[in-house]
């Protein structure tokens, strides 16, 4: 299978890349072709390439009926810039393949659940060999991609289809006309580096939307790097938590192995789909 | 007048008060009753009292029909979370009343205005007082409180309706039922110690909005301490509003004189208003 990497955000290291093709190659040698495109390395103050060449990139890809999947290369920010310019030129080949990221890749996979395609999946990324264990990552989200391996699927308690964002940008997305219809979903939601009035001010933000009110649950995966709230925020990222479930009606589900970390777990939206 | 003072999100040091409260006595003696409502003082982890007794206390000012305006204390976090708790107990005393604050308290400014109140501003809080020159934002927002004196007002060069807003105070309140319907108006936006990349990501979710692609145009106030972004975003904030006005086809106006410093002009929402 051809597996495309492109980057609709922040710059690959070209080294990373190396790396992560050669451990494909190890891995599933003769059936898995990584295609790291070029955009990937491209840099244009922030991003990786301005949001035309970024846009292109991902529009080339996605279209192209001999990609299977789509692995997004990293975060960082920049994905939500090219939602206008990309979406309206993607056709029925598109619809097809798997993509797999997280962290800002959330805009891209919200705006394309809202669209109507079925195999998203938030998830580990390229870039995320380079954790302290990262390489445990890379196989899982290749495991994944290959053979849809059940264990690198975070374990769906609940039995209702669910979707799972980073919180930020999440938030940014509610609201606007990319958001996606969310009914009877659980929602997954993990948060790197923000303060806990941030958390605080993104759940508001997120259950406030009258869209969400029609969740079945959410689920918290985990708040990592949080940085010193002063004043003393006083409440935890659970507390926090269900205290705007409890505020809207939406059901506290518990926990979610999702995260900013090199455990970070597979969640397909919607539900587990087969290999397209 | 009677001006109370209260305290939606972070907790007003006592010294500050007694500071606002003799420059008041001093500049309009006989004329202004500054009442600094106790909850100002009070201390729940981040915030001035939990959510019940900021809430109440809000309530409590509102509706007195004795209190002529309501100004509140200072910015932080933690306006959003008394919202549903007060907004429903209001009476029609509530209405008659002048609002002003900004940064935080947006969230109350912004909902408010959704529920048809005519008399918000948005213009420094006593706590302005400590910023370097800060006395003269407090007599600013007197000024205006008091006699609506046309220095203390940020110029109108539109001749359109406007509201102004922390853009990410604004940018968690788009997408909830407390989003205000700005259809018309000259939407002013001031930010601080927000990275570059974020305020992209606020215009995003700010201006995709459906409701806001109604605006008359959007102002750019001041976006202090920003963070150095790594890699450097290579855009100013100029560019990056000018950006998204271009993307969502709404007029970028230029620039406005508010932001979070003691130079802050008080912006009267909708239009000019008469002292209740």
């Amino acid at each position: 299978m051809k597996i495309a990497v492109v980057a609709p955000a922040n710059r690959l290291d070209p080294a990373v890349a190396a790396r992560v093709t050669a451990l494909a190659g190890e891995l599933y040698p003769g059936r898995v072709t990584l295609a790291v495109h070029p955009q990937c390395f491209l840099s244009s103050g922030h991003f990786a390439g301005d949001d035309e060449a970024r846009a292109a990139a991902f529009v080339e890809v996605t279209n192209d009926a001999t990609v299977d999947a789509v692995w997004f290369a990293r975060g960082g920010y920049g994905s939500c810039r090219i939602l206008d310019l990309a979406l309206p030129k993607l056709t029925a080949a598109a619809a097809k393949k798997t993509y797999l990221g997280y962290s800002d890749m959330g805009s891209l996979l919200g705006a394309l659940y809202a669209k109507g395609f079925k195999n998203l999946a938030h998830g580990p990324m390229p870039t995320d060999i380079v954790r302290d264990g990262g390489e445990a990552a890379v196989r899982r989200a290749l495991a994944y991609l290959v053979d849809r391996a059940p264990v690198s699927v975070e374990p769906d308690h609940d039995g209702a289809p669910r979707v799972a964002f980073n919180m930020a940008t999440f938030a940014a997305l509610v609201g606007t006309p990319h958001e996606p219809d969310l009914s009877g979903h659980v929602l997954l939601l993990e948060e790197i580096a923000e303060y806990m009035y941030r958390i605080d001010r993104a759940f508001f933000s997120i259950l406030s939307s009258p869209k969400m009110r029609r969740l079945a649950g959410l689920r918290l995966g985990r708040c990592t790097d949080i940085p010193t709230n002063d004043p003393d925020f006083a409440k935890t990222e659970v507390e926090v938590a269900e205290h705007w479930c409890k505020r809207t009606g939406i059901p506290y589900l518990g926990r979610a192995d999702i995260g900013h970390d090199a455990a970070n777990k597979v969640v397909p939206f919607g539900g587990m789909s087969a290999v397209a």
